[in-house]
């Protein structure tokens, strides 16, 4: 069984890191989709995202997880890659409404998709690309919510 | 009982039509009320959401049903056409608080006013204008969130 | 315009005055439905509780609102007068889900039958008959929280 | 991969047969697991419940469920036969607070074991064992909310 | 100022504990109430319930905590202590509103009280009395979710 | 005890008023936090904020609590001017999450450092800055929202 997890990943998190990993040991191939949203102005271009995404990948040694850039509707991108599985992570309440809506109009415009959420363990839970940003925007240590390359890579990219 | 249903509608979706339809049921008068909010860029100019809204619900025969446009305060425009009854949808729970909110400040600002809920049908719960928006935008098939009207005008829209 | 305004009122709240007395203004008829759920224990009896809620109208002189005792599946009881609305009191996001669930389950059993929803006033937002039981029994004072009459109506219970 | 659909099918509804579904498709092999928590009085016995789930998944030619009865934590029902993946429907918000609690719990005491998480059918999106059992109760319709052995069961064992 | 953190603690968990020696770095004295409603029905006496709060608040050499049984109303108590401040833990979402009513209905029938809130640590918010109890019942290890009194004494009582 | 309320006040309105009056009363002193986050415009300048807050708390003759301007992570601001406890008021559900992560992160980034929580009283649980932008900007009553001095500030700067 094929799954893809779609994503920003702008900065990828440990939470991000948790799922693929956990999602790896239950569908036999597992690829990670970078999705670039034209209409959203991203903070690392793809291109870094899927390094960073990678990298992290080798570090935890996930042998079944590959790394994709894709645009369009997710949909579209797992018709194509033959995936049946779009994998989610929770974190809460307030993404799980936007979470069931998104997994309804897929199924919708794709019946053979379903969607599988995993819950972000307990100490992922606070943990987001946008706070992350937030933090090292002002100077703060982003150390316990990132893998050790994004650190190096969101220090870069804000002195750059 | 003069009611009013007001909203952006950009673009009407099943959603809508079906709380018009059994809100025409249940009142004497439903106004349904075409938002200009400035400071919000719409898709659709309002000219072309009522005609969207207004084509919608000839074709469902609502023969108490009009459509108008209006600017400003939403409880101001209630009391210039003597309407006592706001009618909402409520699709979630993430819906209820900030509609809780607006019920709130609308009837301190014109006490005579009230609002009323109706819960949209299962089959819509997940549909919206801004994901109707952004599947079309990527090419993909709106046609079981919307009704038949507004698939054309999305496509001429785009396509314009 | 009939509708139901069903519930347990056991005892009734200010609360449940509040939805009374806005429905009352905007349907032509409104018939407060004591239920009478063999599976719940109440505290107070059918009939006190029907007195109760009628006298506390009577004071509100709502002269188009009837209080009426019915057991059994509400959308039975609201074919049988003749309703097409079921009037519900929203205080909060907890509440919403498991109303939404009623208003599905009692639209598919009745097609006729319609759920609108008042939210309850602020100051009310976190009455409950459950608290006022509760307030009550270890002699708290109860009078912000229901009508006058049921204040001697509890007191008179718990000392009986 | 094995994976364990777990709880109390009291009676199973139209929702549990389409998690059911739609999680045989994705997993080797799905073990429907019904509970007997001695502390919760069921209205249907184990072997009944049982009866209904194989029945159920057999009209639907779905060769790869088996339906089995636990007792005690699931967890260890998991680790004894081999499963490391448990699958839960949900159905709204208030389901995923207790669902993500039991989640991580069920990961603390077993770490080797995953939740996946489906969402419901939006038409199932309201339905739940008791709201069927308190229509049944009253001789309402339930013939929309469970499959139709489900049907005929419920009237046996409310007439007998 | 003197502050409460009132509960059934049955058992106290490490939630508790976490709420407790936070609460203790910012109040000038900490009374923890253990709550007796006679109408709901404890797996631990109050006495027990106190003996393993006071062990566990030693080992954490808080000093300035004391442990202490009520019945009745909490505003009640707080009244007769002296104490202006109700400090209470929250765990989730689905806690909130109902925390919230209390809070209310406490500032309601004790104007001079208020409520203060800590979030617990992400890695009890999953952890809970009932979930201790449910556990340990059926032979599960309940070591990473209470301290290590608990363990002990929550063997002996099941036991015994 | 030191306690910091920060936020945008933009403008403040009677809920901000009502948390610093009841924070008042528990810590020595209350230092109230304006932020000027240069990534989101402000309708009002961080000046105007602070004299507003100040003249308000000056009527209410609130002697412990000052007013400061603060730009960077509010941890940092707190670890600079020696203060262990941040305040914040909670309104509704949908504040609840954000509000968590936001202490957690804030207590990882600064474990000398918690937070607590005050629940906004019920007549001012819909009242928000925005809304009451909102609503002046349209030319409507805003006096039931914020202290009478906001008043005649937003009347000024609509009309300057």
């Amino acid at each position: 069984m094929k799954a893809v997890y779609a994503g920003s990943f702008d900065p990828p998190t440990s939470g991000h890191l948790d799922i693929i990993q956990r999602a790896s040991r239950v569908f036999d191939e597992l690829i990670v989709g970078i999705g670039t949203n034209s209409s959203k102005l991203s903070f690392l271009n793809a291109g870094e995202r899927s390094t960073l995404v990678t990298d992290a990948c080798a570090s935890l040694k996930l042998t079944n997880v590959s790394v994709s850039i894709f645009s369009g509707l997710l949909v579209n991108y797992c018709r194509e890659i033959g995936a049946n599985v779009i994998v989610r992570g929770l974190r809460a309440v307030s993404d799980f409404e936007a979470e069931l809506a998104l997994a309804h109009t897929n199924h919708k415009l794709y019946p053979d998709i379903d969607t599988f959420f995993l819950v972000t363990q307990p100490e992922n839970s606070f943990v987001s690309s946008s706070m992350v940003k937030e933090v090292a925007r002002h100077g703060g240590d982003i150390s316990s919510f990132v893998p050790a390359n994004v650190v190096t890579a969101m220090k870069r990219k804000l002195s750059g």
